[in-house]
């Protein structure tokens, strides 16, 4: 670098800060795709994710890509043209699902709630109804865009009950709060490594069952798409290790690495961690007039959506944060671009002393 | 990492070896994704590539993936359902091309040459007469599979006199032999960074002229794959910088470190590194009774595609080189598979030091 990049605390919606030996991993020589030491590491990250994702699935990967192709991945290998797909949405990401869904040729029904809110059961039941059953039901467990957190457990069994797979969004989740694939009957999943596993961005974590794997070959999907086609992938991943695509080794390094700190520290502390930075974060917001969007019981300890309050400059102060003080927040998207603040409480960042500095660094900006 | 990588001497196929400099660019903090040093950073990553495409063109940027993403990517934008596309194939890639179009959708023709040598440009004539015109005309630059170098501006002409686009891979060429993408009169190439560039894997540059941007668009393509949509990632990486997907800023580091080193050490020199360290190689490889598969007018200096002597135990010696001695080299694939061995002479692997340690290291396993 002629240059190197100014320091930044991320507590945006992702990247987030990443500890300085992922960052240290990251930067051992490349060593090849076929090599034997290649597929140990990964074999060592794939045990990892299984934890975090807590299944036993086998094809539980590191996806070459980031979070958006992890959901292109996933939606692309389970559902063909002309397919029936129900989308739960509350926010900005659960219309995406229904937006690429779309685009792979699938005739989508979208089971809206209010954004800041959970939807209720009864909606995802009414929808399935009424309808001919489908092949998909999709819905996110922790909704970048207003900082909420549904309950997968009743979709998951009402989408079995009418014959539907369950994908699960779990991008902004992973590492940051407890998820149970198997315990939650979850078919398919995606995930993000740059928010709460703490990673640099560049890999999506993907569990798929066995049988939903088979089924997906049996059907010979995904069709279009050959760089996300699992079947070719698990030749690749799996013996007989047949060559598909060049991975990004340096990133499975950090990847790797970053799992390691993740069950060095524990997941139940780790959680609680996360927890705890919110919920300081949060109480320092309210001295500031700066209240949070969801209701305590769904609001999510990785990502504080919480309401600009009236008379501030957006975009001023997060300028000014930025630029004077080298931390980054997020604003709002979608219907709430403008209305909210995303902060980010995620994986390194995750910490006392980084939740008090910025709202140092709020309290100068606001009260400038 | 609890257990660092072995140290590898990568003269395979790729990825190659990385300068230290650059593998401690990528292990710089991370920072946003709409952070304003973050599109400088981009900007100067691009106006490097365009600089070793040898294009004008405005939309030339990594693309987040490997090298087989850009490939998918760009047929991807170019290619819609039931479209005419005409592949020259004289090697694993050039039907790797095929077989993604093919699966998204086009109406494949391939002109086959032999593998280790080139294609005739009057063999892409001949077709090209005979069928309905094609949308696109796609051709491999250097074969990675054999060898090969492929004269791409006469294809390009023929393509153009039937009105078809013209699409290059660039995988194994780009950084380590002449390309000049506006003087051939190339409309849409993608390449790889972990070959000839210098970088780790994880990035795909894809250069596509403004013209046939604009008709991408016009004709609505892509149009199931959203990941890599040319037209959304154009309104990201350009103003107004619109929220895509969190692209992989630790590889973006050390893309800009690489191409750096390139231009600081000048590619005219660059270029004749890489002949110099090949001609060493041949030469050296000769006495033991090895010889080059192509002819020498159109042998690649990258990736030396070379028969294996008679009684010599391909996998062994492989797996020898690379336990005892700490080098890969590559195998063959497809056709060639058991029968070649693949030696890259890239980036910053390509290196008479490098060569000696390889030659002399063979030398030991094969008289064993």
């Amino acid at each position: 670098m002629t240059r190197l990049p100014s320091p930044r605390l991320l507590m945006g919606p992702g990247p987030s800060s990443v500890s300085p030996a992922v960052l240290a991993a990251m930067s051992e020589p490349p060593i090849g795709y076929l090599d034997p030491e290649l597929f140990e590491l990964l074999e060592g990250i794939r045990a990892g994710l299984r934890i975090l994702f807590e299944t036993k699935s086998r094809f539980t990967v590191p996806l070459t890509g980031t979070g958006m192709a992890g959901m292109e991945a996933c939606i692309a290998n389970c559902v063909g043209q002309g397919d029936r797909v129900v989308v739960v949405s509350a926010g900005y990401f659960g219309d995406r699902i229904a937006e690429l869904a779309g685009r792979l040729g699938a005739n989508v029904d979208v089971v809206r709630g209010e954004w800041g809110k959970a939807v209720e059961t009864s909606a995802l039941r009414t929808d399935l109804e009424r309808g001919s059953p489908p092949v998909l039901v999709a819905a996110v467990h922790a909704e970048t865009s207003t900082g909420v957190r549904q309950d997968l457990a009743p979709f998951a069994a009402v989408a079995h009950e009418y014959g539907a797979l369950f994908l699960a969004d779990m991008v902004t989740s992973l590492g940051g709060i407890p998820v149970d694939v198997d315990g939650w009957d979850i078919d398919i999943a995606y995930s993000a490594v740059q928010k709460c596993v703490g990673a640099p961005p560049g890999l999506a974590p993907v569990t798929v069952t066995d049988a939903v794997l088979e089924s997906m070959h049996q059907r010979g999907l995904p069709h279009a798409n050959w760089y996300v086609d699992f079947k070719l992938l698990g030749a690749y991943y799996d013996s007989p290790h047949t060559y598909h695509h060049t991975v990004p080794v340096n990133n499975y390094y950090a990847l790797f690495a970053a799992l390691g700190e993740a069950f060095e520290e524990g997941l139940d502390e780790r959680f609680k961690r996360h927890q705890t930075a919110s919920n300081a974060l949060i109480a320092g917001l309210r001295e500031f007039g700066i209240e949070p969007l969801a209701p305590e019981a769904i609001r999510l300890p990785t990502l504080n959506a919480v309401a600009l309050p009236p008379g501030v400059d957006d975009l001023l102060v997060r300028n000014n944060l930025l630029s004077h003080h080298g931390i980054e927040i997020g604003g709002g998207i979608g219907k709430l671009k403008g209305k909210i603040w995303r902060i980010g409480t995620m994986g390194f960042a995750a910490d006392m002393k980084n939740v008090e500095r910025l709202l140092a660094a709020l309290k100068t900006e606001l009260y400038r």
